[in-house]
């Protein structure tokens, strides 16, 4: 009998369960057993695990009984009915949608930044939205050694946040374009277009992924007054996101110190080779763990401000991977060996 | 006999030559007289122009006699090594290339922003970059208002601003991913992915493109003390030009004067439905002589500054219609009918 936990993956025939359960074979996470769930529309299909085939469950309300943790990406209507029974019946669940992220009994987690606070659960944890997370990774370094003043972003994010779906309809618009053909748009016409996130937009004219960014890198780096302004923008890239930011602090921050904590720092990689005007792109991010960072630069309009530029993999530690990497922060008790 | 200008246009063959014939053509533009030019590689290929069948001539120390026009977009050597040749032979030049832009002896002219500073030109005059035009166009009627402090902008520059070839290398990219092969990149790896502009860095690792952008503003606004930071990002778009730009002034702009300014401007389209959540896309700014300006919103990090999104045809009003506009500028005297 295998030491270990009893995970249940819900969402797991979407673009980030499937990393998920990649990610926990990968990394040797602690699976005593796993149960796939899934909405009734997906339920009935197969997965593989551990060179096991496992049936896909439709959710019910036995389902989470015996299940130690619940790594969720369904949506934010099937987190906020489903997740408050896993709780209930003792699991811990980490949810990637936006449902409870800035619920203040939630723990709103990057564990390269505020992994103390997953402590604090209460049975539920939330995954940041991946932009956030993105930048937080990069920014935290710095804000360690001066406080981030304000952040200017514009992202360029791949179809993979919209799904598995989005990102197969990029390719079929393209397709089409390339022979000529009028491209068939049903989520959004992304194929060699692009267009500002299409999120519901708040009385400000700023749309929900912007507000995810200000609101949830606030509340990760306990800095509700950190000001924060982004302009989201879809891009025809297929699952990696990148950022222009702007780090604006109350007084210069040189550049190779900069540079110095970003290479010191986990989860980044930076890549800068300013010979070969090389700097990440979202081609070279898909599939890595780390996000990758360069471009790291004085503003020439703000002595005391850098520019800087990332590209990470939007399914992985956009989501995936930091959902997992909660749950290994977890100090959950090891069930006995029977 | 038509009244008219003898005309000469060198880089014929690209894709800014082929749209400012095109744009001769649509303007009616007194053209008494076409030459067209362009590298004896180019030479020797037909255009149409008025319905006649033109030859494209290879440069020569003869080409520009008896010429009252050129317009030129055939890169910087090329310009440098032939304008200053029309000029002597008697001919006005309006140049596409970076050779002459900050030479303080030429006029750098968005007609819309800054004409009067035509008529002070030495037989040269150049045509700003594209994001340069782009950006003027949209700032100069808020900076009209109150003086702007500083600009930090992020672009989402197309294919074609790397030319034609670089358009075609895009497309054949996207098929080679799209059957499962390795996609060739001669130019630049641009399908389904993006990357910072591959422009020369500087010591402070601001590319070419980006200082064009804060060099090019500061002249042709007059404003040499402007503050202007910018990421210039090659993205996989065919041939129009976002851009995320936020506008600081000195003291608060509200946003409904600030979208009335732009409403009211020439050159611009204010495209914003909220509800819909319909912004400029690069899709639909191509073809189109205005550049589509909208997300007009109050930067919620600074009560100063506005962040605004554009997108505009970077081969059109980037390129080759500000070139054509410039040259309805000039009060050439007219030729004597004969």
């Amino acid at each position: 009998m295998t030491n270990g936990l009893n995970v249940a993956v819900l969402g797991a025939t979407g673009a980030v369960g499937a990393e998920i359960l990649a990610l926990l074979e990968e990394r040797r996470f602690p699976v005593k057993t796993l149960k796939l769930l899934a909405s009734p529309r997906s339920a009935g299909t197969h997965l593989t695990f551990g060179g096991e085939t496992l049936g896909v469950e439709a959710l019910n309300d036995t389902a989470f009984r015996g299940i130690d943790l619940v790594l969720a990406s369904a949506g934010g209507s099937v987190s906020q009915q489903w997740l408050p029974k896993a709780v209930a019946a003792g699991a811990i669940a980490i949810d990637n949608s936006s449902a409870f992220r800035m619920d203040p009994n939630v723990p709103l987690i990057v564990p390269e930044v505020n992994p103390e606070a997953a402590q604090a659960h209460q049975g539920l944890i939330a995954n940041p939205n991946c932009t956030t997370i993105l930048m937080a990774l990069a920014i935290w370094p710095l804000h360690q050694v001066q406080p981030v003043q304000r952040l200017v972003v514009a992202t360029y994010q791949s179809a993979s946040g919209a799904g598995a779906r989005a990102m197969e309809e990029v390719k079929q618009q393209a397709r089409a374009i390339l022979a000529g053909e009028d491209p068939v748009a049903e989520a959004f016409p992304l194929a060699f277009n692009l267009f500002p996130h299409n999120s519901e937009l708040n009385e400000l004219g700023y749309c929900q992924e912007e507000m995810k960014m200000v609101n949830e890198t606030r509340k990760i780096f306990s800095a509700p007054g950190l000001r924060i302004s982004a302009t989201c923008v879809r891009v025809p890239v297929l699952r990696a996101h990148s950022e222009a930011i702007n780090v604006e602090f109350d007084r210069p921050f040189a550049v190779s110190e900069a540079k110095q904590r970003l290479i010191e720092a986990p989860g980044i990689k930076v890549v800068e080779d300013w010979g070969r005007n090389y700097f990440p792109m979202p081609m070279e991010a898909s599939g890595q763990d780390e996000v990758l960072v360069g471009r790291i630069r004085q503003d020439i309009s703000n002595p005391n401000a850098l520019e800087l530029w990332l590209s990470g993999d939007q399914i992985r530690k956009g989501a995936a991977l930091n959902a997992v990497q909660i749950a290994e922060l977890l100090t959950i008790p090891t069930p006995v060996a029977v």
